[in-house]
């Protein structure tokens, strides 16, 4: 029976989303809770994700003899990984080239954006281009189609959501970055249109890893997240925003005190 | 000659302030970084903090042969440990009996509290009270003057600020479990008042010590802090508030689409 898992991970829990000898990772972790309640094969997944990076919805796919409760596997992993939903899926699926799209979503801090610049730099990214300038990757077709590239204000920070059938390696955090400078004053429009030419010769950093989300993979099936499972996260996450908003608040204002 | 230093940390980073054997705290630390720099005698702090209180000005006072600027000691320091400011002071100085004030300051994740609630609240507890209710301590004396408790609703936060001249142990953080307590309708302010009676028992929890900040020790001169270092200090703090409002963002956006 083949399974698919849409799993939550922390990512600054773990070393990275791919096994690794030695090392926590969010597969390694994974493989092992699974392993533990059966015999695992052809385990795949739907994207690796880099060291700190989190997930709301990446997809795991395996052949196991029977369907697990997502609560089964949660019993024997950490607390920054958890399994929201198990389904059956076709046995010769694969969940990275059966995705329909992935969603990514940035959290980047507002330094005093100009937003209505980072909303152009948006829709200026929308559609196919060539990605050379915003990869890590090298030798390999640099052409992805972006669905949506949004823009929204929330308190202290802006978001932004990267739809995509796919993506390059570190393409979100180097186009975040490129957005960033545009949100800053300190690229044009014009420029960052440039960069998306063949040819054109204009590489953009990576923005840090932490403040990345891959939020979900699509595909022509749904997933059902289990309620117990789901409600649990929601709350330990609410918690989570709590503290973090008063440690936040700690920061701020020992930093103004200090600036007198 | 004696000089009294005025100190910042962050509590997540250290076993507590006071001096332990193989345990990395705040006195221990500072105590190293000093007496590499030359001997060191009759070390006096102006209180103790407990494990991940955090201080923005906490002061310790110490002979030594000369006077140190800040950085020198700083360059021996971790950076979650600054010395914002050394000032000569008299021979027989104690940085805790020759406080005038202290400042404390807690801040509360704003769970939607009823402000004007808590403002009451705040205004009941200013003055002298026996505070037996409010403390870890034992067998002692209990009476305390608070000469102002505020609250300031600072975005995602509600503020409280405690100014007394001596406190006891625990105290700020139960206030503050009381004052949330009425905040959210569980406490009523007469209940409160109650609590403040000499022989009424009704003791209150400590609320987390991780949000509490031990901001200011005031005595009867001023500290200036050297400007390279509160420079450095309130920018790292704001790179600090910067990350942690994204992660924050993170939690709280995860939390909301789990809830559906």
């Amino acid at each position: 029976m083949r399974l698919a898992a849409k799993v939550y991970y922390d990512g600054t829990a773990f070393y990275g989303s791919q096994r690794q000898p030695d090392r926590r990772t969010v597969e390694g972790e994974l493989l092992r809770a699974l392993r533990s309640l059966g015999e695992v094969r052809n385990f795949k997944s739907a994207g690796r994700t880099d060291r700190f990076v989190s997930a709301l919805g990446n997809v795991f796919a395996f052949d196991m003899d029977r369907k697990l409760p997502p609560r089964a596997v949660n019993a024997r992993l950490c607390p920054e990984l958890r399994v929201l939903a198990i389904r059956e899926v076709p046995g010769h699926f694969h969940p990275r080239y059966d995705a329909l799209h992935r969603t990514y979503r940035y959290f980047l801090y507002d330094e005093g954006f100009d937003l209505g610049a980072i909303r152009e730099a948006c829709r200026l990214l929308e559609g196919e281009h060539s990605f050379h300038n915003f990869t890590r990757a090298r030798g390999k077709n640099y052409t992805r189609r972006l669905l949506s590239v949004t823009a929204e204000r929330r308190g202290e920070v802006v978001v932004l959501t990267f739809k995509g059938e796919s993506f390059l390696w570190e393409m979100v955090r180097r186009l975040t970055s490129a957005i960033a400078m545009v949100g800053r004053g300190e690229l044009s429009l014009e420029a960052l249109e440039e960069a998306l030419l063949p040819g054109v010769e204009r590489k953009f950093p990576a923005a840090p890893p932490q403040f990345l989300v891959l939020w979900e993979v699509a595909y022509d099936f749904e997933f059902e997240h289990e309620e117990y499972t789901a409600g649990k996260l929601s709350q330990q996450l609410e918690e989570r925003f709590a503290a973090l908003c008063a440690q936040a608040a700690i920061a701020g204002a020992m930093s103004a005190e200090l600036r007198g």
